[in-house]
């Protein structure tokens, strides 16, 4: 997000080496506000501005830069500036920028980055994308089960300023094992002589390191967590992924759906920011397959070449006829993979879904087809007329179309609530039953669907 | 969610009347999984449940049931028993409740309330729909300014119980008005004297009560706030909006442009829950309003009549034409769609757009036209020499169809990528920009392109 209003004000204070109005700027201001008001200046100004906050203050306001600024930063901030900044980083945070950055890029900042922060980030950096721990921080406050509330305020005191999140403390036995966890409201109203042990919840839901970052977002969408623990595979902490990053979670897991359904491969990048090859392959992937598929129009309706030849008006309501089958299938695809989305639907409930879109696909088509009848119906005399259509009358037209687009819209309905189901089942993501998949595949069905019903009537009249 | 895994063990411990184990199933975890474990369970079994917890669980435990059981719980619940109930309940998961309820049965309930509930609940109420007021609890914690941060922790210890949210304590002046906010991590680190008003954050970010509740989950989305205060139009605080009610604002409204993205009105109901009349009502607007658009395809095609029964197998092109426009325009018009909710974009870019849009129309064309291109050339002779083709080469074909894929495909993502803009231009949501909305104008357009390219050809030849 840029905001412009402040850049002049920025400006003059730059040339007047105004330190104390600069200062003020980049410390007074939330983070993510101070980052909207610089993110217009050349990447020598904004190191300027940056110089004048601490370094623990310049590492947040360098977390909420767009993509591409923090990218254009670190290259024109220098290694030591930029290493001394990633130690101050969140680890998820430095985490993101690293693996969107050049390779040797990163492999030039390591080995100026202390330690522990490394070993921190080769750890992070070694999570499949997509899987908690790629979303995961390792800035937990923790405390033993055997001390006092008193004694665990202490402790926080002194983990505060390295814990992203202080509000729920973990309590860890041997080995870094999740024993269970308190929050500090608790903390706070017990007296402080209590146990620890007595007040920690120990029915902790956690969630495992290489589980979906979807699983942890539902999870703490349900539970109303401010952050849910991460755990290896044999039970010890290892992170902790915290609410913010769960909003960003979820607003990414939409994007991938909506992609889906709109018929292209998830991206994401920023629209504006992407580059165009890559673009390029992820929609022209998608277009190319249907487009294909859609190929099998032509050669289902060169079937018909003879019935059209006779009755050429046929042709003409081709368009409409399959759209319909279209429009259907994407509206109950689309209802049905949100449903799963949002966990109120399951491969299992198929049945019910089945009868419910039977009777809504048979009220649908009867809509539509009452209006299709009368469109037909009213078709003027030179079109009904012209040479090649002696054979057909106008109501007889009308039948035909109002029986087609309630059958076609009958037959998207069902095929577009039940494909997602089935996609489920045979463990694909349900989205690619999306709109414009549905929709090829009604356009080929509902072809023969439209030309037999017609060839049922050209043949009796 | 349902869980059946304890159900028979929970109905055992009620034949058995074991309190003891009931206490422990009601009181020992988490209210969420209490709910799904109890879901399965009738009206009178859950109510004997919930009754061996504290009223405060109880709430807890209800406000987690699925909106149907809730509903069912009120109605089997007796009037006493809901409206202690209610007392009890988050401000703000109450007001939802009431919301879903029979008018005549919140009037029923409403007197047995305690008065102090009762005005929170009216003013609640008054809120319109998706608004920040519906959504914000009014149960947070406030102390003045002019205290001392170990003054400070007491007065929180007193009002902790009633407050969904106390790691932000918002410091209050004269009637109310919102000065600033303090963490509760910056009081436990500050020494007990520090006055609150050295400690406080006074560039507080908050939003107005009748601000869309959409500008709340993106301002807490991008400033990683724990909760949001929520001050009227003198600036006073009337509440505040939580984490975990932001994740459910970002659901729901990734639910709505989905909806609005397959083409059908958005629905709030749960699939399996939503009355079988107002589902069709929402369906067969659009799916009417798309067919009705639709009907210009006829239109369209008879004005080519003539040209059509001379070239018969033109016809048979005629659907994998124009759905190469739909499928370019759904794919430009969600990807344009989805990277404006995310504030990628906005309608001042659109020259950008227009530029990137038209490169990669072309680009995407000359994929697709070269599939084209091929198919066509590859008709069977006894295809194209049907009685009425005699006027046309496959060459000449494989040319025709060729360009038309490639002239359609520029022009879908042309109007794909620029109505969502121009929409929200004119103020509409841009997701009315639909898949099968841009689909259908590109449907119609689509035919007069590929027929004015045909007849230029047939003409010539």
């Amino acid at each position: 997000m840029v905001n412009p209003i402040l850049l002049p004000e920025i400006r003059l204070m730059l040339a007047e080496q105004d330190s104390q109005g600069l200062l003020e700027v980049a410390t007074e201001l939330h983070p993510a506000t101070v980052a909207d008001f610089t993110e217009g200046l050349s990447v020598d100004e904004t190191w300027q501005v940056l110089a004048h906050a601490p370094l623990a203050i310049q590492a947040d306001i360098f977390s909420y830069y767009s993509n591409s600024k923090q990218e254009e930063l670190v290259e024109g901030g220098g290694r030591q500036r930029m290493s001394a900044l990633l130690e101050e980083m969140a680890p998820d945070n430095r985490v993101d920028l690293l693996k969107r950055l050049d390779e040797r890029l990163v492999e030039d900042l390591l080995p100026l980055v202390a330690k522990a922060e490394r070993q921190d980030i080769r750890t992070l950096l070694s999570y499949p994308e997509h899987s908690s721990g790629s979303v995961m921080t390792t800035e937990y406050a923790s405390i033993p089960a055997d001390i006092s509330a008193g004694e665990a305020i202490s402790r926080l005191r002194i983990q505060a300023p390295n814990s992203e999140m202080i509000y729920y403390i973990y309590v860890l036995g041997d080995d870094r094992h999740l024993l269970g966890f308190v929050s500090l409201r608790d903390l706070i109203l017990a007296r402080p002589t209590t146990p620890v042990s007595d007040l920690m919840e120990r029915d902790v839901i956690s969630v495992r390191v290489d589980e979906d970052q979807e699983d942890v977002a539902k999870k703490m969408a349900r539970y109303d967590f401010l952050a849910m623990p991460v755990v290896d595979t044999t039970g010890r902490l290892v992170g902790i992924v915290t609410h913010d990053d769960v909003i960003d979670v979820v607003v990414d897991e939409a994007t991938e759906d909506v992609h889906r359904m709109g018929g292209l491969m998830p991206m994401d990048e920023d629209y504006l920011e992407a580059s165009f090859a890559s673009v390029w392959r992820k929609r022209s992937f998608w277009l190319s397959c249907l487009f294909i598929a859609e190929l099998f129009t032509f050669t289902a309706l060169a079937k018909y070449e003879t019935l059209i030849e006779k009755v050429v008006i046929l042709s003409l309501f081709v368009p409409l006829c399959i759209s319909t089958g279209g429009n259907s299938g994407s509206q109950a695809a689309t209802l049905i993979t949100r449903a799963m989305a949002l966990g109120q639907l399951r491969p299992q409930d198929w049945w019910r879904v089945l009868r419910h879109e039977l009777a809504m696909g048979l009220a649908l088509g009867l809509t539509l087809g009452s209006i299709g009848f009368f469109r037909a119906w009213l078709t003027p005399a030179h079109v009904l007329a012209a040479p090649g259509n002696t054979d057909i009358t106008a109501t007889a037209l009308a039948i035909i179309i109002s029986l087609s687009v309630a059958a076609i819209c009958l037959w998207g309905t069902l095929v577009g609530s039940m494909l997602p189901l089935v996609f489920k089942r045979l463990g694909f993501d349900p989205g690619f039953a999306s709109s414009p998949f549905v929709a090829t595949f009604v356009d080929v069905t509902g072809i023969v669907i439209y030309f037999t019903i017609a060839q049922i009537f050209v043949d009796f009249t």
